[in-house]
C-alpha cells in the first residue's frame, strides 16, 4: 500500500504513522518526493483496515501499488533514482559510462584497458573475476586476485569498478574490492544472491535474465530492495529469441518501459546484446537515443587472444569513436557523457 | 556464382559471358560496382564448369555466393541500392519519413493526416485499404474505396503512398493506386503473392514475419528480386518473444545485420514495434541511431476513435516533434531528414 | 452471441429467430445438440437488444460466445465434430492416419509409397505438388502433375488424398484432386487464402503457424467456418523457440488445450514437429497419449534421395513399427486405428 | 578425450593409464561398458599427444568425445545410468514415480498428501520447504522445520524425499533430509551451487532453465558431474515461449532427445509444464509414451487453499488414476511402474 502524509506533516506524525504501519507486521519505506512524504507498506497487506488508516493524523491518503514491484515502481517513488558512485552519478544527466575486458587476465591486460577506457571517457571499469561459464571446462576466472588487480587498474585511473558476484558466500569479499556488486544474467532470479546483496551497503546492477520478463526483472530488484538497499541498477543485455544471427537478442523497448515503470537507471550492454563486435556501436548508439541511462561495453586491445568473449569486444580506438558519437546523441536528449 | 569481369571488358564480350550463362540454363543478373560488372548466376550451378567459365574471355573471376540469399546479398552488389518513390530515394543519404493511419476509414479522415504528416516531413504516406485481421468479425478495410482515397489525400499533399496488399489477385489494383506495395509480416512467407509482386514494376517493401530470421526475409526478399524485380525494402516490425508488456519486441541488432549482408534499404516500424504511443518516439530515435535508412509510423489525429491500431498512433504533433529530434540525430551520422 | 432454443421448439419457430436475428444484420450459424438448437449469431452484435431478443418465441436464453471464435468453440458446439473423408471419420472414435512422402516425385515413388502406408494402416495419402520453400531456388513441386499422380497412387491403394493449396488461384485446381486442402504453417494467416478454402465444400487442414497462439490458430479456422465451411481439421506441426536441436518444438501441450476450447479434431505432424527421423516415433506415440485425433507422418522409401524433408522421413518399416506402437496406446484411451 | 582399453586389460595397466593421464594435469574418470574399461580425460586436452597416448599398454584407441558435454555424454557411457534412491532404481525398467505438494505447509498436510501418492503408487515424495519466489511478499517456505516434516512423512509411508536446494549455504542441511537435491530451473546456471552438490553424495535433480538449450542443460549436468557425483537426474519442467495459454510449454521433444545424447534418465514434470490441473493427466501420459524415466507431479488434497501451485495441483483421486493410466502405457514401452 501507498501511504501519502500531507505536505508539511511534522516528523513527529510522520514517525508514528511508520511505527504504527510496523506494528501492523508490515515492512515500511519512505520516499520523499515534492515536499511529500510517500510511505510504501508491503507484507501482509490485508490484515490491515485501510480505511481506518486514512484517518490517522498526517496521512492524507492512502491507496494500492498497482504492480507487483513496489519499491522499484514509479508510484512510490517518482522522481529517478540516483546512485553516487566515484565520480559518477548513475541515474542523473550524466550518462554513465562503464567499460573494460570481459575477464581479468592479469596484470598489464588489466592496466592497459584501464588507461584506454579512462581516456576515452567511461568512469567506471568492468571485469570479471569470477565468471559463470556454461562449460565447467572453461576459464573460470582469475578469483580474488582477478578483483585485486582490477581494483588497482582502476584506482590508478580514477576509475570505479564494476564486478560480478556469482555466489552468496563470495559477496562480502566481492564487495571488499567493487564499488558495485553485478548479478549476472543468469543469477537473476537466484534469491538467496539478491536477498545478500541487499543486505550490503554497495550498489547493485541487476542484468536481466535472459528469458525474464520486464516484470520479473523489477521484482528482482525489488528482492534487493526488501533488504534495504536501494541502489539499484538494471541492465538490458539481451534476451533469448528464435533469431540466431545475433548472440542474443537486445531489446531496447524496454528501456523506455522501464523509465516509465520504475525509477531505477537503466543501464545497457550492447556487447551481449549482439555478441558481434561491428554491431557494438550501432546498438549503443541506439540504446542512448532510446533513453539508457549509460553503457556497459566490452573492451580488450586484443581480443583475439581474450580468454572470454573476444569477439564482441571493442579495441580501444573503436571504443573512443563511440564515445564520442554518444556525445552528440546525448546533446540531443539533453544528457552528457 | 558470382563472376566477375575485368574492368573494362567491352559490352559484346560482356553479353556474351550473360548469354553463355543463360544457355547452361542459369538466370543471370548483373550490377556493376566501381567500374567493373559483376554477374549473379543462380539456379543449378552444379552442371556448369567453373573452372572453364574462368578462362572466358573478360572473365577475372568466379566465386561461390556464400549465402542462400544472392541477389539480396552485398557479395553480389556491394553498394547500396536506393530505390526511388516520388520525391524520395530511399536509401540514399535523406531517411525516408513513412506516415499515415493505420486504416483508411473516410475522406476527411485521409485529408487531414495526409495535411499533417506532409507538412510535418513525411514524403510517403501510409494507408491500410485491406486489412489482415486475426479475427474475421473485425473491419476489414474500405478495400479499393480506400485506395482512391489514400491516393487522392497522397497527391493534394505531394507524398507517395504506400499500401499493404494481401492477395495474387489484387496485385494489379493495389499497383494502379500505390507507390510502394506492401507484403505484411503474416504474408512475409506467401511465397505466390511474393512472385506476383515481383512480376510488377512496383518497389516491394517486405515486412519481416513475426517469427521470421533474418535470413529468411531476405530469402523472401530473393523471391521477389529473382522474378526481375530489384525494387526491395526492407521492414523490421517487431518479432514475437515471451514479453508481452511491449505488442512486438522491436529487433534492431537487425538493422546493422541487414546494413552488412544485403545492399537493401532497412526501414523501421516502431508503432507496431512496440504498440504503445508514448514507446513510438523513444524506439523511432534508437532505430535512426542504429543506422535504419527509414521510419513507417502510424499518425492518427483521433486515434480513440481509429477503426485500427490507434493505442499505437503517434498525435500529429508527437509526430511533428519526433521528425524534429530525428533530424539531429541522423546529422550525427551524416545523413538528413 | 449464443442463442439456446427451448427444446422440441418447432422449426418454423426456430426459422423465425435465425430469420430475425438475420435481419438485424448478423450471421447466422445453427448446432443441433443434445435436442436443442444452439444459434451463434455472430458480427455487430452490439446494435440488437438482447433482453429483447431472449423474449422472441422459442427463445431459451442468450448469453455471449466468451472467446473471439465463435463457430470454432465449444461453447457453440459442445460435441465433437466429426469429418468424414473416404472411409475414415476424422475426430471419431478411430484415430486418422495420415502418411505419405513430403513432395510427390514421380510415378513409382508415389504408388511405392502408397502401396506402404496403406499396408500399415494409413487411411489418407499425404503428398506436396505445390511446396512453400524457402529458398526460390529450391525444388516447388511437380504443380497438377504431382496432384494428378497423387489421386491415382491414393486411388490404387484406397486412399483419401490431402495436400496442400498455397495461393487463392490455385484452390479450385487442388480441390478437383484433393479430399482435404491444407493450409500451410506459413499461410495460417493468408486471410485471403483461408476466405477462398470456406468457399469450397472440401474438409480443410490448418497447420499452425511457427510463432501462432492457440488462440490465433482457431481464429484461423473461424476465418475458414465464417464462410461457411465447417469441416476444418486444427494440425499441430511444433513452433518455433530458442531451442535449435530440433527443427521445431512440438507443442504438445496444446492438444488438450484445443480439446477444451474447440469441438474440430485435432492432428499432430511429428516429422516437422522433431525434424528428426528417430523422433518421430516417440512423438508420435506421446501425440496420440496426450488425445491427438489422428496423426500426419512423413514416410519415403528412399529418403537419402527425397527432393525435400527426406531426414524427418520414416522408412516404410519404422512406419508400420510406429502404428503398432499406436494401436495399443490407442486401446488405452478408448480408441483405436 | 575418451581413451578405450583392450577388453581384458588387467587393473593394473589400467590404473596405470589413468595415473599417466592425470600426470598431464587431466581429471580422469572411468567407466566399464560390455568388458571394456573407457576413461575419460578432461581439461587442457590440448597439451597432450594423443598419437603416443594410443600406443600406451593396453590402450585400444583414443578418440575425441564429440560434445562439450563429456561425462554426461553416450559416447563416454553407452549404458543408462541407473539411480538407486529407496525402493526406487530411476533409470531403470521401473518408472519413477515422484509425488507431493508444491509446498509443505504443515504436519497434517504433509502426512495426508503422503499417504495418497504412497497409495496410489509413488516411490518418491516431493515437497519444498525453500520455495524460489518471483515476489519477495510470496510465502518462502518453512525451511528447516519443512524438511523435517517431509521427511517423517515420506518415512511413515515408505517414500524417498526429493526437495530443493536454492543455495551453496543451504546444501548440507538439505541433504540431512532429502534423497535427491533438486536444483530449480531458475538456479539451473548458478554454477556455484552445482559445484556445491556435486560434492556431495546425494543424487542431484536438474531442472532445466526456462529458455536453456537441451546443451546447456546437459553441460549443467557436467558442472555436477565433473566434481565427482555421477548420480544426475535431468527433469523437463516446460521452457518459455510466446505461447500464453499455459504456463510453460512442455518440450516433450527433449525427451528422446537427451536419451539418445545421454546416458542420464529423464524425469518430466507435467505440473510446471502445462501449470493446469486438467492438462497434467494428458501430459503424463505422453511423457511417458515418449520415453521418460519417470514423472514428478504436484498433487494436494486441497489445492484450493494451497499456498503455492493450487492450480496445477492434482487431487489424491486424479493422481492415483493416472499411475493407472501410466501403467498401462509403460507396458506398451516394456516398463514397469
Amino acid at each position: 500500500m501507498l501511504v501519502l502524509l500531507k505536505p508539511g506533516t511534522p516528523e513527529p506524525a510522520a514517525n508514528d504513522v511508520m511505527t504504527r504501519l510496523r506494528m501492523a507486521g508490515l515492512a515500511v519505506h519512505r520516499t520523499d518526493h515534492a515536499g511529500q512524504a510517500r510511505i510504501a507498506a508491503v507484507g501482509d497487506t490485508g490484515s490491515v483496515d485501510w480505511a481506518d488508516v486514512a484517518t490517522w493524523p498526517g496521512v492524507e491518503s492512502t491507496s494500492r501499488l498497482p504492480r507487483p514491484f513496489k519499491l522499484a515502481s514509479r508510484a512510490f517513488r517518482p522522481h529517478d533514482t540516483v546512485v553516487q558512485v566515484g565520480r559518477c552519478a548513475i541515474g542523473g544527466p550524466q550518462l554513465a559510462i562503464m567499460a573494460g575486458p570481459c575477464s581479468v587476465e592479469g596484470e598489464e591486460q588489466a592496466f592497459t584497458i584501464a588507461a584506454a577506457v579512462a581516456k576515452a571517457g567511461a568512469t567506471v571499469m568492468r571485469g570479471g573475476a569470477y565468471k559463470p561459464r556454461t562449460s565447467p571446462y572453461a576459464f573460470q576466472g582469475l578469483g580474488e586476485e582477478g578483483l585485486k588487480l582490477l581494483r588497482r587498474a582502476a584506482d590508478a585511473h580514477g576509475l570505479a569498478v564494476i564486478s560480478e558476484v556469482m555466489d552468496t558466500q563470495l559477496v562480502a569479499l566481492v564487495a571488499r574490492y567493487a564499488d558495485i556488486l553485478q548479478i549476472g544474467a543468469r543469477n537473476m532470479q537466484n534469491y538467496s544472491l539478491l536477498h545478500e546483496v541487499g543486505h550490503t551497503g554497495r550498489p547493485v546492477m541487476i542484468k536481466r535474465g535472459l528469458s525474464s520478463t520486464i516484470e520479473e526483472w523489477l521484482l528482482s530488484a525489488e528482492h534487493v530492495m526488501a533488504q534495504g538497499n536501494q541502489q539499484v541498477l538494471l541492465c538490458e543485455r539481451g534476451i533469448r529469441t528464435f533469431e540466431t544471427y545475433t548472440r542474443n537478442t537486445l531489446d531496447l523497448n524496454a528501456v523506455p518501459v522501464v523509465k516509465e515503470l520504475s525509477h531505477l537507471p537503466v543501464i545497457v550492454d550492447p556487447s551481449h546484446g549482439t555478441g558481434i563486435r561491428d554491431k557494438v556501436a550501432p546498438m549503443a548508439r541506439a540504446a542512448i537515443a532510446a533513453g539508457a541511462d549509460g553503457l556497459i561495453v566490452e573492451v580488450h586491445h586484443d581480443p583475439d587472444h581474450a580468454l572470454s568473449d573476444g569477439p564482441q569486444s571493442l579495441y580501444p580506438e573503436q571504443f573512443a569513436e563511440l564515445v564520442g558519437q554518444i556525445r552528440t546523441i546525448a546533446d540531443v536528449l539533453g544528457r552528457t557523457v
